[in-house]
């Protein structure tokens, strides 16, 4: 027997109207990319995304048709994601920041007709135009006066096309489980796949972000998502921001520390989120220039893991709390939030700082467990450590176009990372799947060794990755960037690890480079280490 | 096009497995009907609702039967909640403070075959058994020990039918649109309706209520809900606390003053909820004895309005913040609840307090708006006022074996409220939509006009009714109870209205009278005296 409840669908852009509807002139204040500060509000932000909806059927883009964005954090990009998804549309966000051949690739999966484009990106779209061969129209995102003089056919400035349409339009009518958006995912190997995200799973994720333990965003907030709107649906606070009516602070192109903090400041944001690196170049330019941060209540950080010295910098001497966290495109992206219990609370200082290094603790909507290679759940003990599996409403249950089972029989998806998780129920990365090193039938984290390693004077950088041992089946090796000036040895690396991590995890050896190689969004590549010491044979 | 998230139904039960998963010790504390506190937990609380789950399947209950409940708050009927809706079935809460007739309509009506029921509940299943020829099996929520005399056939002390089961039970595999619980409202004329929840309906209603600008729980907070779990889910507090694994505080059969303030402080209790009368008793007991509230940080009010005396002194005297929240059963029951908006945070405290004591906004997935008689929507203006329609995906479409239409062609909801909405999106409840009086096609709110007769010295009580009249088509009757030590004049009362109400409002003649008529909740009966006086005749 059914409930009688609404058949009321979990709609994305009833989001937007609901800010517009109850919190009309709150204010989305935008650092234009053509430069200067540009204020709208949820009303107008509103009208105009009902503009491109109208528009884009002009344009002969049917329902569940891909419709492709390349900006910046912006009201128009905003305008354009509620308008795409309002009348059907798929909104592809298509990061600007991979290599050509992936981008090329990306816009010909999705079958993307029409693409906006912030200027910025006009030379890479330049570039590999000819390979484009469906794209039909480029939409840039700005008027005429400030349009590009790059020559590409079908171009228009995102004014003048918006100028053709008024706002009157009814969003269109479908399914909760339809297309929404839709994110490429780029792993070190293979072509990159295409997250799906429906209305539905967006929807849900905004509630579980906006829960007094997420996030707890409110209508008095300024929030500021630095984080790319390309990158995982900006961790969703684009949906979130609205579902409140918090204000939106939206940076543009500029993500240096002077930059940010100047809209931290003038608009007195509240909250932020990004990755370490930016708040590397924030806080640098707070200590150039003596600034504080006296609105800046908190700020989320994930994409990598927050050193703990940034954690202690901002909390400390900043009084802003960090909210560590973790996620994946193929979660959309919430996985955990680190914010504490009732139970972690209670614990001494020192031990909430090593809890909130954490990536955090799952909501609710969000399940999590660790299993061992044998698929037996393992402990919450904070000591074993696994394969982490996860499963909930907005968790990818395959891959756009790629016939390929990506769930266990039981739904599960495996994450591809290795974990602990603490009683208190907070996950710590140890290692990607991958990168963990199988030494006796037990694992051995490489994350773990690199940490300690990079703690002593002298050392730059340090990767262990696992080699192949006659005896052990595989047993670590410990990679060194030292300081030139220094003349670090094997045996002062070695006995600064001793005390500080297992015996048996003590690496077998210790080389010295000049340089580690890198992936092209910054982390260690230890495949290429890997390829690089193939040779590599331990003395016995 | 659909997109590729989970197929995750949002299932009620799955809220208590994210509480016991993530906050297993985390206490339910009960004052037990027996006499003394009983504390349990999530983890405990998890397998004995999976008891429940397994007897009832044991009992030959099927998916979409109903299970009756008639009990107070305890963790005992929280089990048997989760349990019921776990095995498919519909957890229908019966209010033992209806009429026995209503009581006997209910049961039949929904059919139920198993009634779990507290002690202080059995004289009066006994006085009816005998109308209740589908009813199996009483289980009384109690041990052997404290069982009652009564004599009633097919009777059984909880702990006994518990005792026959384990723990080893896989919840029910279901739509998330299956019914969960079930409602009955009962208003003035006519039979009690069945209001039907569903699963996700109760879901998405719990994440609302969680969200920061609603009740804002968090994992720390100690939840009391005072009001009972028979009223609309009791406020859906027993979904939301467990989702966020807040500690639950359970005041059993005892609403006195002195046993609320009792669990308030030993358990420091920091968010609590009910009706205005139980929080008179508690002011009361707190004046007399001169204690103080420490712990507790907000109290969310609703199910009628609350006074202005009552909100000055939980927040001047007791540091208490108060949510004023409005509702309905139909409505799971959430419609509005009173947190400040950053636009009203900018108000002065004058401005502020008026706002506070207004009913408050809608969360996101409610929506709601106000139209007049020729069904046009009226603005925000907070003076405006009409019938109050609202949507979304917790409210009702239908009641249970009722072949009515209740949703307008566009799906909204009529309240049967007159309300206001201002330009902060604060809604206001000025009058039951069948006592507004209408006069030369102008609605008058009778509730103002009662709210400013009370105020003046030696008004016990007022009401207002509009009677017919050959001109205006109605026209409003002050009806008067007063001091008898005071000899309150019509005049006095007349002039004390005048500048306070528009000058057309003011009533065409004033009548004293012993005793205003009430219902069985308490309100003023304006139905009985709408007869009582209808050869009344105004003087013209």
């Amino acid at each position: 027997m059914l409930g009688l409840m609404q058949d009321y669908p979990l709609l994305v852009h009833t989001i937007l109207d609901h800010a517009a509807r109850n919190f009309g002139d709150r204010e989305i204040v935008t650092r234009a990319v053509e430069g200067g500060i540009r204020r709208t509000t949820y009303a107008g932000l509103h009208s105009r995304a009902r503009r491109v909806a109208k528009a884009l059927v002009l344009e002969g883009i049917e329902p569940g048709e891909r419709v492709a964005t390349m900006a910046w954090n912006t009201d128009r990009h905003m305008e354009t994601w509620y308008g795409i998804m309002g009348m059907g549309g798929v909104c592809h966000t298509v990061n600007p920041r991979l290599f050509p051949e992936q981008v090329i690739y990306i816009l010909n999966h999705a079958e993307d007709k029409i693409l906006f484009i912030d200027t910025t990106f006009l030379p890479l779209v330049e570039a590999i135009k000819d390979q484009l061969p469906l794209l039909q129209k480029i939409i840039v995102l700005t008027d005429t006066a400030n349009m590009s003089d790059q020559s590409i056919a079908n171009m228009i400035a995102y004014e003048d096309w918006l100028s053709e349409v008024d706002d009157e339009y009814q969003w269109h009518e479908m399914d909760e489980n339809s297309a929404a958006a839709m994110c490429y995912t780029s792993g070190t190997t293979g072509d990159p796949k295409g997250v799906l995200y429906s209305h539905r799973s967006n929807v849900l994720h905004a509630m579980a972000v906006n829960q007094a333990d997420a996030l707890c965003l409110k209508s008095s907030d300024s929030l500021m998502p630095v984080v790319p709107m390309f990158h995982a649906n900006a961790w969703a606070l684009t949906y979130a921001g609205p579902a409140v009516g918090a204000k939106l602070v939206m940076p543009g192109a500029m993500m240096d520390g002077e930059s940010i903090y100047e809209l931290l400041d003038t608009e007195q944001v509240t909250v932020t989120a990004a990755v370490p690196t930016i708040w590397s170049m924030l806080l640098a330019h707070l200590e150039a220039t003596g600034s504080m941060l006296p609105t800046l209540d908190r700020v989320l950080i994930g994409g990598s893991a927050c050193p703990p010295s940034m954690m202690d910098k901002f909390e400390d001497y900043y009084d802003v709390r960090v909210i560590h966290a973790w996620g994946m495109t193929e979660m959309s992206p919430l996985g955990t939030m680190c914010t504490p219990t009732y139970a972690t609370e209670k614990l001494s200082p020192e031990q909430q700082r090593n809890i909130r290094l954490k990536q955090g603790r799952s909501p609710y909507l969000v399940e999590m467990k660790i299993m061992d290679d044998d698929n037996n759940e393992l402990p919450r003990d904070g000591k074993s450590f696994g394969r982490l599996l996860v499963k909930g409403p907005s968790i990818s249950k395959a891959y756009f176009k790629l016939d390929k089972q990506i769930l266990d029989d039981e739904g599960w998806f495996d994450t591809g990372d290795v974990a602990t998780i603490d009683q208190f129920g907070f996950m710590q990365i140890t290692d990607r799947a991958k990168d963990v090193i199988k030494s006796g039938g037990e694992w051995i984290s490489s994350i773990d060794i690199e940490n300690v390693a990079v703690g002593y004077s002298g050392v730059i950088e340090a990767a262990v990755i696992g080699l192949p041992h006659p005896k052990w089946e595989e047993r670590p090796l410990l990679i060194i960037v030292a300081e030139p000036s220094r003349a670090v040895s094997k045996e002062e690396i070695l006995s600064h690890l001793e005390g500080k991590i297992a015996k048996w995890w003590m690496p077998d050896d210790v080389v010295f480079v000049d340089q580690i190689p890198h992936t092209a969004t910054g982390k260690i590549s230890k495949k290429d280490l890997r390829e690089q010491f193939k040779n590599f044979r331990f003395e016995s």
